[in-house]
């Protein structure tokens, strides 16, 4: 933490108390940093069958491509940025803990364990692993990029 | 990249350009870890008036907090998950490169910014900063926890 953003939050507690927002701020999507743009479209359509509602395209400004990405049945918009070397926005690639983890929601979450085993992707965390009464039934495993997916089926 | 996800990575375009998902993923949310509660939900409420649709819990299988926002007139779902020093999801706090950053819509991008410095809150990248031709004016400024957030005004 920055001086500067301890300085932020000092006077965020002052003003954020009294005011609410005046402008409306709308999430539209998460966008995650990708090391390889062919791999990770792959990951995300292939094997977690999301379709590409936004198609890949260059960003000459970033020095990069970009393209969006969106489950057959959902609204949540991923946002796939990749950036070449010689781009501002490409520091090393170093997985943070900011990013704590997508979340997918699945029918039968055996059946795609089973399915993603089959396509050589590594089960880290198994049904029941964290333990504790939960409302659903999940699993972990990682992208590409080192990224934490989560696979949850409601009981 | 470890060894093992290298290994996934070959697997999966052998298996990968032959079969499509059977399983129907659905992302639901995305999850962001959190340094402290209490001042990520000022935050993403007070400042970017994001509504709390599930409401702050304990999470005892993770040692830890979650709460699910959604912006008034959206539909992304952001959880921010916070965990107690005891929890084995609690490593060091740092930020890395998986989350590029969260992109927000908004009517008029000036305004929005002179609300936010108003708030206490640097903006980091100003509009036109960029450069290039984009259908956008955008702008960025980081949370507490030095997550990017993007602010779009389409054009």
């Amino acid at each position: 933490m920055s001086r500067c953003l301890s300085t932020d939050r000092m006077a965020l507690s002052r003003a954020g108390a009294l005011s609410l927002a005046m402008t409306a701020y709308r999430l539209i999507y998460t966008g995650i940093r990708v090391k390889n743009m062919d791999e990770s479209l792959r990951f995300y359509t292939e094997v977690l069958g999301m379709q590409v509602v936004e198609k890949r395209e260059r960003t000459p400004p970033t020095v990069g491509e970009v393209a969006t990405l969106r489950s057959r049945d959902g609204n949540q918009l991923l946002e796939l940025n990749w950036y070449d070397e010689g781009s501002r926005f490409a520091p090393p690639y170093v997985n943070g803990e900011d990013l704590d983890h997508l979340g997918f929601d699945v029918d039968d979450i055996d059946a795609a364990l089973a399915e993603l085993a089959g396509k050589g992707v590594e089960v880290l965390i198994r049904p029941g692993e964290i333990g504790g009464e939960l409302g659903w039934r999940e699993a972990f495993v990682k992208d590409q990029n080192g990224i934490w997916v989560e696979l949850l089926q409601r009981k």
